[in-house]
């Protein structure tokens, strides 16, 4: 072993150093009173799963988990969402409390990584779960809640894009007969990759008709005027229904005075085969990636045993932070008090006095000090109550 | 894979349901804000670290690490403990900040079991470490610093035992003469064996008086007195230095106010070879294993280039939870306002009125609910707007 390698990280594994640490805490904090507020109750699940179960039940690509193998043979993972776990948690130890649960969590998730890009393998996610509940209002409430904790942590600007996978399928299936044909496509948007797109939509062996059709699909973004759009593309009454509900969506969420941050895009998929009905993602002015998405999976608890249309949000920590990018201070705040040993007695009750009045005080013992000057320069404030003398101020 | 497998969790893991989920997160709090008090700063490290740097430098015997390979087929470990990655941070990201260094965590850490026998495989350590001080002062004020936490946590009785790995080792090697018999020795002491320690002491060939003197040390234990007694089995100076060093430190927590929970045992050994000084333990009066543990390591920092003397504990929040045993009450507190949809508007208006004064309140579509009972039993008050009539009361 090099020396320099005992400072090395695994492969994406970060330090979060004080400032960024009580910054984190903050935000987190402020989230956590929304969600209380909204009557969601947060759990803990463990780190570690059984693949078997909850690792093949996320929503998560199977290279992109830790996995390992614990002392009777059976392969674990590091958990890759919080979903799935909750899920787990809503079939067994919470069977008995009547649906719909709302539930919360503030937890690391895991993803490993191919290479060191900039991406985190471990990051911290808070979020809610509704379990149970199939209405609209469901979905209207976990995005109103969603937005609610974004500005209340202080993200400045930001919108708020919904889909609907359902109107998605509809769409491909009416059109192109077949899953496959459909999942091709799919993947596409999964992608963002339009230019891919169109030109497989043009390759494709349909009538012209279809084909604009298909190719209409992609400007169905933009404001509330886009849902009116796309009952123009409408496969049939399934079609109708999903338009219908993101029509009653946008009504509802117009109520919870949020429909400033919206904005429908119909083209949202986000994840291949996780999320069956309105999906939504938020996006910060500042920053090009999602800070939080979410959606209704309507599929997932069925794979516990009790089954249950569900609807929920993730919101990534590390994301939110680099939106507001509002760091906080310098602990600037802390007193310190330099002792030498025969004066510990007096040292120990001024720490004491000041701590009771809310202040943040180090004890320092001049003599496990080397230097003294640089240990000072940390403080806001300095009192030395050093030899016979009596308080002395900053030097 | 057979149904009633979804639902089980790996070896030693748990979830934390809302009532302990709440419970925890209160004391964890307190904790934090005393800690904050005495200017300590927090950090978080990764949940993985690399074996061959954090793993092997850890406490932890090798059979209790959870291993996995990454990618790069070097070999991670889930942390085992707190205090090497912390020594990693405090030797790279900062390396630049003066000793000494006042560092704090809240994390979960991790020990793999060998079988199910109530023992968590992972668990939630809050603690300190104060890096690049030597003097009995900084053992002094870690160790009134947990007094303080554990007494604002709310544990009402509870005892710190003190000792001294460095007396203790003096005795062992000038009357055996080398290291392999005072660490048989100690592994008696460390197992907390004293039954096999008077044992394998009567059956070394050893003068009576040296007998005497090992069989004496097992009553080292006890109040202040214990110390003066110390002085009798006396290796020589180096041992003397030892004593007069927890002479000093009952000085030091005298000063503290904090000697009424104070224990010497001088039979203490925390661990068979990672702490090098003051070692020291914290027993609620209910509860037979250790809440909190810490002790002197003036070795580690060097392992991370970057030399200096160190001390530090940790307090396990589950078994603090129990030494406790004061659960949060149900969230009875909760609001709930059951709504059909023609109201939508009205209820949300009426919950956000609610929120703002700081109510807990669930909303709910009646159309999400199957049993409105069921749901509404676990309401502290519930609200109908439901149908053309004005608001309901509690039915």
């Amino acid at each position: 072993m090099t020396r320099p390698f005992v400072f090395e990280k695994p492969l994406g594994m970060r330090d979060t150093l004080p400032l960024l640490y009580e910054t984190k805490k903050k935000i987190r904090r402020k989230m956590e009173a929304v969600v209380q507020s909204w009557g969601y109750q947060f759990i803990a699940t463990p780190t570690l799963e059984y693949y078997d179960t909850v690792g093949s039940a996320s929503a998560t690509l199977d290279q992109q988990l830790f996995k390992l193998m614990d002392q009777q043979g059976k392969t674990l993972v590091l958990r890759p969402d919080m979903t799935s776990p909750i899920a787990r948690v809503a079939g067994s130890s919470l069977k008995q409390e009547p649906y719909p649960l709302r539930l919360a969590y503030d937890a690391n998730v895991f993803r490993a990584q191919q290479h060191e890009g900039g991406r985190p393998a471990e990051f911290e996610q808070v979020g809610i779960e509704l379990i149970g509940d199939g209405t609209t209002s469901a979905d209207g409430e976990v995005i109103a809640l969603m937005i609610e904790m974004l500005k209340k942590a202080g993200v400045g600007q930001f919108q708020v894009a919904i889909g609907h996978i359902g109107f998605i399928h509809s769409v491909f299936v009416s059109i192109l007969g077949n899953e496959e044909r459909a999942n091709k496509l799919r993947r596409f948007l999964y992608e963002k990759n339009y230019v891919g797109y169109r030109q497989h939509v043009k390759e494709l062996s349909l009538s012209s008709i279809d084909k604009h059709r298909l190719l209409e699909l992609l400007k169905l973004r933009g404001g509330k005027e886009s849902i009116e759009r796309a009952y123009e593309l409408l496969p049939g009454t399934e079609g109708e229904r999903f338009i219908n509900e993101l029509s009653n969506l946008y009504a509802i969420l117009e109520s919870y005075g949020a429909a400033d941050t919206l904005k429908i895009d119909l083209t949202l998929v986000s994840h291949m085969n996780y999320y069956t009905g309105i999906v939504f993602e938020s996006y910060a002015e500042n920053l090009g990636v999602p800070i939080s998405n979410g959606g209704r999976y309507d599929e997932l608890l069925a794979k516990f045993d009790r089954p249950a249309q569900a609807t929920g949000f993730g919101i990534r920590l590390d994301r939110l932070v680099e939106a507001i990018d509002q760091r906080e201070e310098p602990s600037a705040a802390i007193t310190g008090i330099i002792f030498s040993p025969e004066r510990r007695q007096e040292a120990i009750e001024l720490a004491r006095e000041k701590r009771e009045e809310g202040k943040m005080v180090v004890l320092q013992d001049l003599n496990g000090v080397q230097d003294v000057d640089a240990m000072s320069e940390q403080f806001a404030d300095v009192i030395y109550c050093i030899g016979k003398n009596g308080r002395g101020g900053k030097s």
